[in-house]
């Protein structure tokens, strides 16, 4: 079994920037109006983006900084009269490691920039990592 | 602009129990043989288990512990005859934040410990997350 007392550190690749700047108002998925946004990484990381094109589906992985760690259960979607579950078995941002997960479509690539559509993180998110969203896996 | 030079901590809340125990021989993917296994979690998340459920789809979060981060590129599948190609267009295990991204269905809820198919995480990998697939969203 592993030491459970060990830690790891991340390093933002880039964060968003977004015309979301109040986690009240954001929608609460990406499917549920947000708005277009761009990706802005960190010109270190240039060449990881190599190979993306407009119209691929990706997962954008970002650290939900304003989110409380100590939360270990909510009631789902902030609706009181919905009894408590865990937030493992919720999307909450409000989780020990509080790490987002977005899939998104890409727009447009420019340098360092990158443009998505379906983002509901809010501005100067950080991002901590893209992923493809593979044929046959669920997410394709 | 967020500054540039921030760091964040990731605490495991848990550890993949799984029969793959070498890098080279694991399966790429989950959809690609990979056996059943088990997430071991830590007493202290627990409530965060509240309302998961067998046959319930989820992804799990993993830090890829024996990934180097200093890779920007690699060849899609360790196949060297294919072009070189930025790792946020792939999902090679080497990145800047070695985060493992794994849908999986759940098959048994024990307590602390969560059965789960189609996991190609090694054994002892650090779990930091589980998310719900939701419906309408990619992967649901």
């Amino acid at each position: 079994m592993p030491d459970s007392h060990q830690e790891f550190t991340l390093t933002p690749v880039g964060h968003v920037s977004s015309t979301l700047t109040d986690r009240a108002s954001a929608p609460k998925q990406g499917t549920e109006g947000a708005p277009e946004a761009w990706l802005i990484f960190e010109p270190v990381v240039v060449p990881a983006l190599d190979g993306l094109r407009p119209g691929d589906r990706v997962f954008v992985l970002t650290w939900l900084h304003l989110s409380p760690r100590d939360v270990l259960r909510v009631h789902p979607r902030d609706d009181q009269s919905t009894p408590l579950r865990g937030v493992f078995a919720t999307r909450s941002p409000d989780r020990p490691n509080p790490i987002g997960l977005h899939p998104v479509e890409i727009l447009e690539v420019a340098g360092r920039r990158v443009r998505v559509r379906g983002l509901e993180a809010l501005d100067n998110t950080p991002v901590l990592d893209v992923k493809p969203i593979l044929p046959g896996e669920p997410g394709a």
